[in-house]
């Protein structure tokens, strides 16, 4: 029997660098899903559904929520972004680690939910490193950098709710670190209770 | 700052193969120190102070215990058994994680002093496999053997209140996954708390 994967919940700040960790991630290992979120917001342009977001009516999402079908679900400006649950309880019994990129409200609400989840927030080595990073994109401006720094600022006093801490100050270290997190948690003990059963059962039986 | 190293405390059947794991994850990475026993039993050939155990009179050991020297100690037969505190504390300060090879009730012991302590159990993938490998071995006797296995038996029962569980099927995978998991707890953000703190601060800075 396939192990069961693992929920695993990515949080950190703008500029971070969860999207390219993530990209790399399952570029470099089979064992990864990303989640695929539902969204009301009007797909743009290359975007497909069911790939980037699976594309919603505010009724159908709305339908969703009541059925609870979303394992966590939040409203941004004027749409509705959501985490639908058959999508990732399908990957998870197939074996795979699925990986869920969402802020920190939500992942609390995940964690509270499924206890089982593994949170994991992602952060540049520094503040500063933090800024630097997201002036060196150049496409933004100035007010748009002070109000993700002041954003970081209220992320930050979650940051120890989270289970993990990755650093990303060499990518390729740190998508090696997610990947050791992530294989290290598959042996908690909590996770192999069949496991422990099975053994426990034979024991008995040989010493009979 | 390097750093601060985590105490790992390993246990697992007899015939689980602990020891090779152990020696192998020495020889393949240097961030590991065994943590080295002190014991009033007689020096065996071969054997050096300091190296194998910190040889000690009844007397020595005993104003350890009552100076509250030994992290954990325990009497077998005649002869006391214990770890050293100032050892582990040196190695960990300097960033070493410090594998500690002890059974169940010493295993719990630390865990409730130092409830950062890591706790490994190390199994072979099923019951029938242990008793192959304690017989395989060619060197004891039907009697030892069956009490081994009923010794297991017991040890069985405390399996879930270790972390994590490591299954020995392959040597080399097993002491993959002992790094892994290693490396993970690392990252564990309670062990992270001075990082959260800077980062908070200079955001702070960086937003005033």
């Amino acid at each position: 029997m396939k192990e069961r994967g693992i929920l695993i919940v990515v949080s950190g700040f703008s500029g971070a660098g969860k999207g390219t960790i993530m990209k790399e991630l399952l570029k470099r290992y089979d064992n990864y899903a990303l989640s695929v979120s539902a969204t009301t917001r009007q797909p743009r342009e290359g975007e497909a559904d069911g790939r980037e977001y699976f594309f919603k009516t505010v009724q159908e999402f709305e339908k969703m929520i009541a059925k609870e079908e979303l394992i966590e679900y939040a409203r941004y400006v004027d749409n509705y972004y959501g985490t639908p649950r058959a999508y990732v309880e399908e990957k998870l019994s197939a074996g795979r680690d699925v990986i869920l990129e969402i802020e920190i409200q939500g992942a609390l609400k995940v964690k509270e939910k499924f206890p089982e989840t593994v949170l994991l927030f992602v952060t540049p080595p520094g503040a500063k490193v933090l800024k630097e990073r997201l002036e060196g994109r150049g496409t933004e401006g100035a007010d748009v950098i002070r109000s993700r720094m002041a954003r970081a600022c209220e992320e930050a006093e979650g940051m120890d709710r989270y289970d993990y801490l990755v650093i990303n100050d060499d990518l390729m270290t740190c998508v090696e670190e997610v990947h050791q997190i992530i294989r290290g948690e598959h042996r908690k003990s909590f996770r192999n209770k069949r496991l422990i059963e099975n053994i426990r059962q034979e024991l008995a039986e040989l010493n009979k």
